[in-house]
């Protein structure tokens, strides 16, 4: 894929929703804001969207997610602690703790999660 | 300062909002969400506040930015580039360009700023 090192400014909207077939994942789309094809060193901002009962998988690794939810209500698990996460909220999943998102509510859950870059 | 690596979950508004008395700033606070005293190993999450007609520093470094605007309208400028991102709108800036975020509305901007830990 073609690298794209510039200035970029764009409403989330642009960017491509794509499917997460992950095993475990239902219910759950995201979209790669910014990524190594942006000329991002470091780490990458995807933007995730569930729908009524969609969840991610429920498993580890060994890096951290950082999270900011945009709208609707977000279950988060993390090593067997159950936390309600709204809009607003900021969440921080350490490295190699077994986590989960669901969203718990009727409408639609968005919430932002970083990785880093390997 | 304690190192606390455990899970994070809380909303924004409770984490301290700090003056920026930087150079070249005027008008705008910050909320380091996620920072080094969570355990992040990699990046930073913070969130800054502007007043209208408050900006941040027009300059360079050699470290990039991924940011997502949450409310407010910001005038972005990337080495001499302007453009205007409302909520949703995610901007990348690319290291060693020359950037500032004005706040070019009458109500409060808000927008997520991430930065690599060094």
């Amino acid at each position: 894929m073609a690298i794209d090192v510039g200035f970029k400014c764009v409403h989330h909207s642009k960017v491509k929703l794509q499917s997460m077939e992950e095993p475990g994942a239902q219910g759950i789309k995201v979209r790669w804001l910014i990524n190594k094809e942006d000329g991002a060193p470091n780490f990458a901002m995807r933007l995730f969207e569930l729908q009524s009962k969609g969840h991610s998988p429920l498993h580890s690794h060994d890096w951290e997610h950082e999270v900011f939810v945009l709208e609707g209500t977000c279950q988060v698990t993390c090593d067997g602690e159950k936390r309600e996460a709204k809009a607003g909220y900021v969440v921080f999943i350490p490295p190699n703790s077994k986590h989960q998102f669901v969203n718990k509510g009727a409408s639609t859950l968005k919430f932002l999660c970083l990785v880093p870059l390997h």
